[in-house]
């Protein structure tokens, strides 16, 4: 069999420690199930700052051009602060999401029922809880021009970012929701401002249409997105798919995870187009949590979001769909049996760090 | 005394039912109180719409600008969604904000506490809770230009929209936060997107700035808005203040109503400028809730949020805080005998219509 390329780049913070857990399991599926992953490794944010004084190498990036997928851990923390703009840790993801044109980000905001309790909502509010949110991922303001500070003179600057989306973005972004949604509850709402924005307006339009030229036995309903992030809050279990833009995803699929209670756990596939000879799509799994500098080195960090990503990847990336299957399964048993890192640790479970953790996951699988 | 003129645009929806009611309240303090406020009335939104085939007319714009405060109900309703964008009910509203610069828009999200349960978190997370959300409310992406559709052919368009925040912008409206931060529990919490936006960076500085220079007393956190919405549903008592930009603002504030489970019961106040002779600043009150088409007419409304708006009114506009506080104490005191709109009906209380309510309030008034 042909090799499966993977490119880890575990970043900041407790991304190593995270990382490290998955390595462990890809060792174990090559041995035990001859998946024949052949890894390679990279620096990204801070540590490739200190490094090379860039967020991500040129020769890191086309490592990451080149792989099957890509493997993020966390960027970001203190010590680089006040580095300037362009080499800010956000700045090495920011450029693999775009360099790789990883269009759709799929963030899952599930709820672990053994963790039910462990939400801010009332219990019945989460309990089963499953939305698909689908964020654009490579458009809107995080990358439209122009994006300055001027220098307008008496002491005043003037901040500008701009928000920019074309029919073809939305329209593939609506695609993968579309398509998404078919494999769940097969319904799809569209969050913008139309009220306020005209990306808004073309964003439902472009939804609209695309909707009513080739999905139209999804179910489609449109909300503002303000209302959205209030109707997550009230009734989350309402929605099954969302699709938004990328700032509005940001903030979005945020208080989703949140809501969960499962807020360490959760993990994203960022996607990009399949190509049209091998119908391979680039791509880059991470965990919704950040770099946690607090936790960072202390063996504590909850490793469960980069397992649960490395599983998004199996699925995604190498059509290991049963695999990916146990290795979800594992994780909800290893909960189930109320082993549990100190993040989400509760009454009567036994505590463990991450490498144990790690190992029970391992064992499960 | 000179007289105090208010200027009441009801709207859509249910604003006609509510503003009744603080006609109401109005014609009270008149005759007990000698008020001496005198009351002129136009239309915003939907039913400006029909009349005037505008959001608002300009007789009634040159009446709200004459004003020394704006009532308004709500707009919108399905009649109207599909008129021309330039004319949609939203339009008058962000008119009104901006002609009159109304750049402090200040929205309490506070948890009465006959209230606690019917949010969707848990209870002891929401009990006592009272942030003050200070909404940047002129500037931003609401108004930036260029904001547009262009036509790129080949069945291509691309949708505009840009951000922009000058220095004096953030400077005023930090100021209202530090300033109203002194008259709470003196802590700011700043929130931006400055790790992918230019305008966060400039926030971030800006608002530093002024905090140094002037409001060195004041207890100040950053938090990114994304890590914000999160906080917000983990542990809304972390906060006193909030101050956010005008979109940030848009959907920070929503999800903070909606964990009050208070949400029919929000005010907000939109702010200008204190003139330099007089001192007197232009202001306009709102409730946080919407036209509620689906309700309206049927005189089930829940007047709170405009009695409660009303209230700001006389705090703000009218410097009157006794006649403020009681009135707020009023409609607490209502739900505290378990008086309630279907809304916020719960087991053993009395359900009734808007004008009951009203009257209720009054009589504890
Ligand atoms: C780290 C940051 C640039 C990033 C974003 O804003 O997209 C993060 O918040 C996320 O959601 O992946
Ligand atoms: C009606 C709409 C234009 C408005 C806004 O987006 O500002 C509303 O959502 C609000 O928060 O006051």
């Amino acid at each position: 069999m042909t090799a499966r390329n993977l490119f880890l780049l575990p970043g900041d913070g407790i991304g190593p420690e995270a990382m490290g857990e998955v390595r462990k399991i890809i060792a174990y599926m090559n041995e035990a199930m001859n998946a024949g992953f052949v890894t390679d490794e990279g620096l990204v944010g801070g540590s490739a700052y200190d490094a090379h004084g860039a967020a991500i190498s040129e020769a890191d990036m086309q490592k990451a051009l080149a792989a099957d997928a890509v493997l993020f851990g966390a960027v970001g923390g203190p010590k680089w602060d006040s580095v300037p703009y362009e080499v800010r840790p956000e700045a090495g993801l920011l450029r693999l999401r775009k360099d790789l044109q990883l269009f759709a980000n799929l963030r899952p905001a599930i709820c672990y029922p053994a963790l039910a309790a462990a939400s801010s909502l009332k219990p019945e509010l989460v309990e089963g809880l499953d939305i698909l949110i689908i964020r654009e991922l490579t458009g809107g303001v995080y990358f439209g021009e122009p994006k300055e500070i001027i220098d307008l003179g008496n002491g005043q600057k003037r901040g500008i970012d701009t928000q920019v989306y074309d029919t073809y973005e939305i329209e593939r972004i609506a695609g993968v929701a579309f398509e998404m949604a078919r494999t769940r509850q097969n319904r799809v709402c569209s969050m913008e401002k139309r009220n306020v924005m005209k990306s808004g307006v073309l964003w439902n339009q472009v939804v609209t249409e695309t909707h009513k030229a080739k999905y139209s036995d999804v179910q489609l309903e449109h909300m503002l997105a303000d209302a959205g992030g209030m109707q997550l809050v009230r009734q989350p279990k309402q929605f099954d798919v969302i699709v938004t833009d990328n700032l509005f995803g940001d903030m979005l699929s945020d208080v989703a995870a949140m809501l969960t209670g499962s807020l360490g756990m959760l993990p994203s596939a960022s996607l990009g187009a399949p190509d049209g000879k091998t119908g391979k799509r680039k791509a880059l799994y991470e965990p919704v949590h950040g770099s946690a500098p607090d936790i960072a080195g202390k063996g504590i960090a909850n490793p469960i979001a980069m397992i649960a990503s490395f599983a998004m990847c199996l699925r995604y990336s190498f059509n290991l769909v049963k695999e990916a299957d146990d290795l979800e399964k594992a994780i909800a048993n290893v909960l189930d049996k109320g082993i549990r890192t100190g993040d989400i640790m509760a009454d009567g479970a036994r505590q463990v760090g991450t490498v144990e953790m790690g190992d029970a996951i391992l064992a499960e699988f």
